[in-house]
């Protein structure tokens, strides 16, 4: 039985998400925004604080994926591309300042199983973004000063998140833009009666990005909204101001995480 | 932080799945087939031998189902409702005769979940069944002698498996139908470096069902197909013969599962 | 070149919709409404005038219908099923009382190729319905006194609609659903410069249904809301009172339509 | 009732698509295959003879769309962007190179209704196409000398066709890509009893696009499939070889049509 996540299987072909590495290009459409600090607070897990030089800050983020591991697996687009809206979440590990994410969104079962695994908590969802081709005309917005996005995300049929952004200017130093580890909580409950309260993995981990590269990166003005929806909590944030619009193109390889704090039972 | 699966959150709402129990209803078309016996066997994990008194036999099934836990979660069919294809192979655990699912396809986020907790290898797909309507007519089968009805499962856009089914008889002991307790294998990688081949949950588990409940159970003769797809192994079972045609409504309550064996690192 | 919609083809078979008859099986949840008056009198074309024994009065219609043409199309269920989700208007036509449909959403392209032959100005939209299984158990609600029944409908991941209904009784007379003939508007742009005003179609037409059946039908208390969504104008109807829900079987068979009025340029 | 396409109503906002102009930017991988020839002739609509020069000569593209009317409708992408797989084939009108679609498929309903209304046989499918990111990196690959480029369609679960391209050079002149015009069939049929075959539309026409653009083109190998499915016909112009396969961003505005031959009823 060979394969990294399930299913395993004789060849190993039918698994969800081989063995790192992964590799990923994408572009970004983000959103800064400053939350309710409470209830930015409240969404932090055990072990995290509230970043005190920028409580309730957070970052919206959709982004159209590409991913391959080592047998050129973005050759098949069905599978290796994907949507994604996430938000990240300004916090403490001890002294540490790191992004928290609480929600997360693909359209795609094997960024569903790779994201499991490192921690990221995915859901379903659907995901666009405008696109910016070279080509130019009036069915695509420019990539440079004026250039306009759109950018929503759903889930079950309810749409969650809007965003719109107006590019000005390059950013200056692009690598401000992903200045904070991620932290994520690696989270596998059991069920077995009696144990359901008892994760087999309940784990705090920092994520690891090698060669991570970002080009064509612009800031702008920006809006955002997140919408109340059965089953959802991310209006729960309640963003009470919105900040810089970016627009960039991002690449980096996973092949490891580090383990903050082990709560597994 | 509350919450049964990912993603835990403030008020426990916004998870995949919430804490058993997990009430099902749904609409079952299954077609019994013999795998080539080899490709059986080799389909099996350590710790299950393939079934000596009925080598290579198999039961695919495609299920239209329903999902409520504790709160009426019916009520939000979006979320609620989904289909599923499945396979199950003969085998042994020591003397036991058990039911191994080696591939299972949803197209639903939630039953991803729980089938993960569970430990069945769920990836997405898209599945379909013929459905009986009970006011007659040319755009329904009878379910009775003569009901025909058709089935297919597609993953990432390729067809996986075909079923035609036309009912004959009543099933004299229905609960035969579900007379092999099905072993799963739970299994949750490990991303840190070094340790991608020590899966933090690697568990042979045994399904408990409770409340098993079935209606409407008619027996008679099928058709089955498993298509070549990339990505996928299920093909590789290399069906020999077909056997009968099931089709059947089913429910039954998850709370608990068994361990067998476990070989979590 | 064979075939009935596009594309016609050298065989014939890859027609979205094979010429009529056209079968039809189907589950409605239904819910009566009383939108603003002047809201619904503003969606009815030219030809219809309100009803005024009972204004603004209408029916949301939720359904999982199945499809048959007369080539067994049921065994193919990937094609063949649907779900739907429709307005309809009570209106005049001269002294004819009918039915209007401004809006209707369907999951399907062979249903939307359909529809719009019939007049039905179908648009792409994901519906659910909650199902009753005959198997029991907390996993479905009873199709008798007590059950309740959720429905949504979604367009670009927008949620638009959503309902529910507690069964309380039996339908005396069940033919009371289907009383008013559905009015629809065939109609297909021109695209030649100067002519876009001109459609090439534009005709007032009543569906005709054959073999009407309706089974299972029942009838209780209802909540129903239309929700604002960007490109759609579904909650400009503005609901100012729900009536009762119905939930019943339904089957016919189209072959027909009879034209009121020709406006084609 | 405001509006261009179904549906009509009060403010004209809920129609699949607005009247034009509507400005397209999308990047094309495509590919030249040669079909036998007598099933591309058989594919011709009457009216249109194989072209002698290049008998069953066709092209194979795949299509990353966004749209956009006067409203800069590319800010809500959910809607404007859309994926399409279509095939052309080399035929001749009267004396002048022309280009046929006898298939094409979309997966957004405002690019099937425009299709409908310009003439191309539009289905529902699902398309996607390896995507070069600017970042670069081994997520994606490089649009130059050796970049790999996959690409598949799928129709109601079933893949229809495969393609995979090696770019090599720029083109030298991209306009031959554009070169000869498109020739479409209108046809929106009668269902009035009796009338089945008399279409109220069927119209052969030729497309007229404005401000076409080209940029970023590179040629190179291909490989090409097109797949036997259920109700498709694809597979039947059967493949003969296969030509150059090409890379590129198009753009235009479509505002018109020219009417070859009115055939309506």
């Amino acid at each position: 039985m060979k394969g990294y996540t399930v299913p395993l299987s004789p060849r190993g072909t039918a698994n969800l998400a081989p063995t790192p590495p992964w590799h990923y290009a994408g572009t970004v459409v983000g959103v800064e925004f400053f939350a309710e600090p409470s209830a930015a607070a409240a969404a932090l897990p055990e072990g995290l604080t509230p970043d005190p030089d920028s409580a309730g800050r957070g970052v919206a983020m959709f982004v159209d994926w590409q991913y391959s591991a080592t047998d050129l697996e973005y050759l098949d687009p069905a599978r290796s591309q994907y949507r994604e809206f996430l938000v990240t979440l300004d916090a403490r590990y001890n002294d540490t300042p790191v992004a928290w994410c609480p929600y997360i969104y693909v359209d795609n079962d094997s960024a569903m199983a790779r994201g499991w695994v490192q921690g990221f908590p995915k859901k379903l969802g659907t995901v666009h973004q405008t696109r910016a081709y070279s080509v130019g005309g009036p069915g695509t917005p420019v990539l440079g000063p004026g250039g306009q996005f759109g950018a929503t995300a759903s889930a079950a049929g309810q749409r969650i998140a809007e965003a719109r952004i107006t590019l000005q200017q390059p950013v200056p130093d692009p690598a401000v833009l992903m200045n904070r580890p991620v932290v994520n909580l690696r989270h596998f409950p059991r069920l077995a009666a009696g144990l359901h309260d008892k994760p087999a993995v309940h784990e705090l981990v920092m994520s690891v990005l090698d060669n991570t590269a970002i080009s064509d990166a612009w800031v702008g003005t920006a809006d955002l909204a997140f919408l109340p929806a059965r089953g959802e909590e991310l209006a729960d944030l309640s963003i009470q101001r919105v900040g810089r619009g970016f627009h960039f193109d991002l690449a980096y390889t996973v092949t490891d995480l580090k383990t903050l704090a082990d709560q597994s039972s």
